[in-house]
């Protein structure tokens, strides 16, 4: 049995950030919240989602059999259709498991839709273990514009550090485009000399899952993945993006 | 001899509402204010629209040898293009029967355009004698919410009332949505049980011709037409749109 | 060597003046300011365009061997790309001659761009010589908003006096749209009697290069060129735009 109640708006910031990766996956409902790691379709793209169960203004669940909770599959580019009609009001959600329905109530409104047969979606992929030497903290804003000015120039990205400085750079047929933040101008810079190449849309798509976040953490390596960190439900969630890299 | 002033903004509100049903129309000029009543191509929609001469800031009529008032073919559309540029001032309409022209002018803009041959245009439809034994009155904004989500969902939406309850459901191949107030959510309910069903598509287009209106009257009846009241110009005109149901 | 220090938001004016007419052109760089003047593709419209040294929060030009100052060709639409997703910042532009690049640095994001080969662009226009027997000074927002209703209208547009008033005519198939501004609506006005004949298309991509004027100057014959001139930079700047007439 799953029931809850939680500001429309924070599910909805929630949603946004799982569909920069995926449009639908299966979601894990525990005692202590949700959860969720999926692969794009292009297996080059990873999303982990965590949301504790106080982020809800009333969450109730008793798995009964499911020791490792529930597990349903949903389609989030639905919900979220749904949900961006609404103001920021409450939605009540709750899952009827024999009839495998989600049902979301907004005020008067009553939304119901069935869950995707968990065998039909992506296996959810293993978390590879990895070790990143460098780690940035930012704001988010300045992230998030040089990305969108990134996509006017070109398609791969290149993220790395140069002793205090980090950079991001992408170069096009005729132009080039370079943001440099030295360590005093960010968060926190682990201070080294690597970078990693990416290709622009993966990253362009999980900077419009950020937008309610305000710092964003970049675990960075040699010609290694990227890892993405930031909050969501102020505090309350955690997303984790993990991207690979292309070899230059 | 027709001749009269209006705010640009009321003129552009009624035009917005008679172009949900149709594109061009017989407008019927009169001493007591404008009329018009016309069908949709497919024949499933009607638009009866009225105005008083008194939403007018000036209003001159001379009907000459014309009982019944003057007739003219107005395309609606261009209107209201050349309205959408102007910002709320006032706007000065005149129609020379000789030359079959509208004149309208905005300060020291003037715009002129052939008026339609009404005999070019669809006849004029006889307004069926209907009786509804439920009338639900609601605030405008849950019925055009509902609407606009319901697009999200599916094609064809299902008005009803099951004893204190108006309801609006709609189903997709995977989802449904559905509002449901009761009576005391309602501006006014006639309690029954019955309900129709109707293609979104029409009743999409009738909620964006009522933006302006503050509450909007529903008349329903079981397998039965739809009747769509509000009002425009600040209560000085009536609009009312009629819709055929789908048989299930 | 040039490098200077200007608003973003003048310099965003400045490129959008010139891309109403042409999306690459030579810039003239001197002690004095920048110059370009150019004619579009298709060798109906022209636009010369003057920027101040003083515009800038800085400026400093020493042109070695150049006596007529530095000569640059510049892709305007992909300047103007990047400077629209920042702010109202500083931006500092500076020219490599030898590599023959821009440098345009907005905080911390740098932005490198290929200059375009000068002999690889429309060779610059001679100005011919012309004598304009009536100018009109107006107000923009009346130009503009004719000029946007005026495209739901038609293809061509009449600008012309008739003693003391100026007109903008267009006409439809069905339909024709008229701005009367007597003189004393006007700020200038040469009283005559003549017009010309103008393709819409080149004036509204025109009206849209003007969006930061106050007023415009419109200098006209009988079936003969209109020119166009406005202010950018505060004043600091100046537009002005050449389009050959229709022949009727």
């Amino acid at each position: 049995m799953f029931e809850a109640e939680i500001d429309a708006g924070v599910l909805k910031e929630c949603i946004e950030a799982i569909i920069a990766v995926v449009d639908e996956g299966k979601l894990r409902i525990s005692a202590e919240g949700l959860n969720l790691r999926a692969v794009d379709p292009s297996n080059v793209a990873m999303v982990t989602f965590q949301l504790q169960n106080d982020a809800f203004d009333d969450y109730r669940f008793s798995n009964g059999a499911h020791d490792e909770g529930l597990e349903i599959g949903m389609d989030f580019q639905k919900l979220l259709s749904i949900l961006g009609i609404g103001g920021r009001e409450q939605v009540r959600l709750s899952v009827d498991e024999q009839a495998q329905k989600l049902y979301m109530r907004m005020g008067s409104l009553a939304y119901t839709v069935n869950l995707l047969e968990p065998s039909s979606l992506r296996k959810e992929p293993k978390v590879p273990e990895l070790e990143f030497p460098v780690q940035v903290v930012m704001d988010i804003e300045d992230f998030r514009r040089t990305i969108r000015a990134a996509e006017k120039v070109g398609e791969y990205i290149l993220l790395g550090v140069d002793g205090d400085e980090f950079y991001m750079e992408v170069e096009g047929e005729m132009d080039k485009l370079r943001l440099g933040l030295r360590k005093e101008q960010l968060i926190h810079l682990t201070p080294g000399t690597l970078h990693s190449l990416f290709t622009l849309d993966y990253i362009a798509a999980m900077s419009k899952g950020m937008s309610h976040a305000e710092n964003v953490t970049l675990n960075l390596g040699k010609d290694y993945p990227l890892q993405i960190e930031f909050e969501v439900a102020e505090g309350k969630g955690k997303v984790s993006y993990l991207l690979a890299p292309r070899v230059e």
